[in-house]
């Protein structure tokens, strides 16, 4: 096989839980490989001010013992006025604001439960130019769910045109065809929503460590959105989403959602896109095209992956937590070079 | 609440895995309110010749422990020759072939790869009135797999118009209208699929419980079969599927498939037929259509149900099994009058 490499400037990683304790401790560095992530804001209670999204981000830089790592923090989206926006916006470290439907996902209980209310503040947001992400999930029947909220992408698209709106972890054709409609909307895809169906998580065995949400779909899907990534679309960027949980949580009665795939996004995204022969739009997939979009200069970092195999272990364990990462016990055909 | 009750007169579960050995003792006793049970050959190995089968009955009789209750018993199809097909005709308690397509479900590994290689057994089958249980589910995507096998069904329909065929565990409202179609077809329909769909599955948290093959469809697919069985349907028969597996297989890292009713069985349906005023048509949904069809005289057996609530229990536990039933923990508004 023909020795092949990468170096990645400064990839980014624009959806990622890193939870809170001793599982932050244990999830921080396992991404530092990446210059920076959006960091999400659903911990429990969910960041809802800047003091509280500051002492994150302290316990984020902490935890990340000295790498050089941006965590662009997020706020839980509640309805505030422009006095507290403003104070958000001014909070160093502050990326955007993240809009849950109430109860949708993990830690989402005090989420949004009617748009309507939201309306003084997306105009503001707008105004002041911070960044809306959406995690887009209507409370309908699981595989539909997506499909059905992408008339509130329309209408928000439509009554706040300059508001930054990201529709975060896409995972249907249908929400790609939104995205290429409206040139004021961009997106995020995980790691596992280029790869998985619904097959892959209930179409055999039950395979806990692959259901998130939004659940993997139809291959037809999961085509449309590995084609939209290789071509390096502009609007679409990388954002795993990874999504760790304890691994009595995950194997279990009532299995938590989310997929962690934080440690090998990089070395998996490498060989997809050399697979695919498109490694030349990896660049803009993990960094470039987010960083146009939102004017984002990272923190200057290369990583050079290579077609040597990462053996990935059965479970990360440290500081009392144990995490089984997507690929556990398998081999990935690319890794990163240290 | 009024006191309501109904007495069913041999009720019969016309899909029933009771497994072997210890599950056998512990899951044959749970059934016995039914009159009898179409038992399925899955088994490790599968059930494929008389002796096998006889040996089975046998065993299932002992574990009933003088219970009254006919094992209507099945052959795992293979391509057979007349001979071994009046051979299996002539044999105690033979009730006919369940056709597997080859892996698609529980120890289904040697089943059917090419239809076309059993077309003479099939014509014999015809010729002797042997009815064909068949798993109808393609290898295709889960959610489409049985709409993709009713290509299938509409084959062996025509080609062999007077074979007994049964459609087992029907869970989308196509197969239903094929049923309506093909007046030479019956199906069988599960206590699950009249109630949930994927969104109890992994809507919320994954229910690996809930997870059965064929996998719970649509909501518009279930209230499709929920009123197709509250009409009683005369081709559209009870058959539980119940499919218990060790609480250790179902609550791990690639869950089996199968939900076990067997217990809760007849006071859900009676509850779930009360509940839409249908209680008039449970008869023949759990006994007449069946023995109609199939020509059936079960032994006499008359189970009363009545409007008191059952408690299920959080699990059944003997001879060193343990196994989870459907609404364990929870509360039935309807038990069996003792």
């Amino acid at each position: 096989m023909r020795a092949m490499e990468i170096t990645l400037n400064s990839p980014l990683d624009m959806h990622l839980h890193l939870r809170d304790g001793d599982m932050l401790k244990l999830t921080a560095p396992l991404s530092a490989d990446f210059a920076g992530a959006v960091i999400m804001p659903n911990l429990v209670p969910p960041v809802t001010t800047p003091e509280m999204m500051q002492g994150y981000a302290e316990r984020i830089e902490a935890a990340l013992d000295g790498a050089a790592f941006t965590p662009y923090m997020t706020l839980f989206f509640t309805a505030l006025g422009e006095k507290e926006l403003l104070a958000a916006r001014e909070t160093p470290g502050f990326f955007g604001f993240k809009l849950y439907p109430a109860g949708i996902t993990t830690n989402s209980e005090g989420g949004v439960s009617d748009m309507a209310q939201a309306d003084t503040t997306l105009h503001l947001m707008e105004e002041l130019g911070i960044p809306l992400l959406v995690h887009g999930e209507s409370h309908g029947f699981v595989m539909d769910r997506e499909q059905e909220f992408l008339a509130v992408y329309r209408h928000l698209a439509t009554r706040y045109p300059k508001l930054k709106l990201s529709m975060e972890h896409i995972t249907t054709a249908a929400a790609l065809k939104l995205l290429d409609e409206f040139p004021n909307i961009c997106a995020t895809v995980t790691l596992q929503h280029l790869i998985i169906t619904l097959d892959d998580v209930a179409g055999g065995a039950l395979r806990p460590h692959l259901f998130c949400k939004p659940i993997a779909k139809r291959p037809e899907d999961r085509d449309a959105l590995l084609q939209a990534a290789l071509s390096g679309h502009p609007r679409l960027f990388f954002g795993s989403d990874s999504a760790p949980h304890p691994r009595c949580r995950k194997e279990a009665c009532g299995c938590a959602a989310g997929v962690f795939t934080g440690p090998v996004a990089l070395p998996k995204l490498a060989e997809i896109f050399a697979t695919h022969g498109a490694l030349e739009n990896l660049q803009a997939f993990v960094s470039d095209n987010a960083c146009k979009w939102y004017g984002l200069a990272p923190v200057q970092k290369q990583i050079t992956l290579r077609n040597t195999p990462m053996s990935v272990p059965a479970a990360y364990r440290s500081y009392g937590q144990e995490v089984v990462p997507m690929y556990a016990g398998e081999s990935i055909g690319w890794s990163v070079v240290r």
